[in-house]
């Protein structure tokens, strides 16, 4: 089994690296630093050569994406552009380039969040990443081909991370990074497609 | 009440206008061509022309944007980058630009639609943006300033568009744009916000 982990550096993907980790097990690691693999997902031509370098994986998945967080009343269409490049797009153009480096029967599992379902002043454009790769995922799962699966993971806060986003979960009940990344590895090795797992 | 109706010539666009009129009501209609005020809602310098020349209202609709149908297996970053640019940035930066030429207590309805929820083969870009813009709508809905409200109108294939889109929503009942319309109407003259008003 090979997998790709875009975002292994980060919070949500070393928590998943190390859920993963067994025999037969090979794990590759991409982000824009420090990892096996170079990768920026705002770039359609950097995702490209990702995948030029890594070939054939069984499963991919992506907890990477950066998200912008302020108000609607004074967000400019640029802020949000970030948003769109980095967590929105970003993930949906690694399934669009990386689909024929999918292996029959491979999956797809990218990340959310539950700002989507739960809103907080300030997270509109978050919210508005993770609605657009939720419908995303649930429509393109009813028409992959050669048997690849494709699902999200929408997460509460993370308990590792409550501090960095400090009083804006306010009131959230922070989870395990242990529950988050067995809905990371429900979606690798079990049969579902087109669903949200919500670690809420 | 002045209500400022971008996509105004266009199916949905025509149904709200004939809906909406009545004594005390000004309509402006807005489109790239053959309407009262001219807008491409993909650029926001013609978005920030528009509001400058429309000035203050106490509604605004939108009733436009342009969605890529392919299947996700050949569907190109530039492809799904067109529904971006037009039905989800293009409906996000009617808000975050005409925030300002909104009046106290005004609204915002947007239009987001049925595929996000019931998937169809070739839909996953135009799910992407009514998801997205759901969840942006829900979200901005709770720190919208001086009591502006925000919801999105999500409707099933209209009967008018039906024979347009052929075989694609075979299955799905189509609606009429007097029920569609009227989602509209409860959105500009009820209180509720941050809703998604299903018309299926
Ligand atoms: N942590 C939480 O509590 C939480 C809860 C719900 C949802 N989420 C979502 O989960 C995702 C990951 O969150 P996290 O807390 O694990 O983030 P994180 O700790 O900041 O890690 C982000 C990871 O993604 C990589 N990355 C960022 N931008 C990238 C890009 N443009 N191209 C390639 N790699 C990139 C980072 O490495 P480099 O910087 O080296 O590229 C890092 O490996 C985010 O979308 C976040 O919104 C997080
Ligand atoms: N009709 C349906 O059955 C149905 C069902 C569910 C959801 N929807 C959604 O509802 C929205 C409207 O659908 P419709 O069937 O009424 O479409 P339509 O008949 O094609 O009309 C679109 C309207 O928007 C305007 N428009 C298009 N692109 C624009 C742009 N970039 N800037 C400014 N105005 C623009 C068009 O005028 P110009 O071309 O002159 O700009 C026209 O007034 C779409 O997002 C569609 O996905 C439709």
């Amino acid at each position: 089994m090979r997998i790709l982990v875009v975002g292994a550096s980060g919070t949500i993907g070393k928590a998943v690296v190390e859920e993963l980790q067994g025999e037969n097990v090979e794990i590759i690691k991409a982000s824009r630093s420090n990892s096996d693999v170079s990768v920026d997902i705002s770039s359609p031509e950097s995702i490209r050569a990702m995948f030029d370098e890594v070939g054939q994986v069984d499963a991919l998945v992506s907890a990477a994406g950066e998200t912008h967080f302020g108000l609607v009343e004074e967000m400019t269409p640029e802020q949000n552009q970030r948003t769109v490049n980095s967590k929105l797009l970003g993930q949906i153009n690694l399934v669009l380039l990386g689909l024929n480096s999918i292996r029959d029967k491979g999956s797809i599992t990218l990340t959310t969040g539950i700002t989507m379902d739960d809103p907080l002043v300030t997270g509109a454009s978050a919210a508005m990443a993770s609605g657009g790769i939720r419908a995303f995922v649930k429509s393109a799962a009813i028409e992959l081909p050669r048997g690849i699966r494709i699902n999200t993971v929408s997460p509460n806060v993370l308990e590792e991370s409550s501090e960095k986003y400090g009083s804006l979960f306010v009131g959230y009940e922070p989870v395990s990074s242990k529950s988050v990344s067995l809905a990371y590895k429900k979606s690798i090795y079990g049969a579902q497609t087109g669903q949200c797992y919500y670690v809420y």
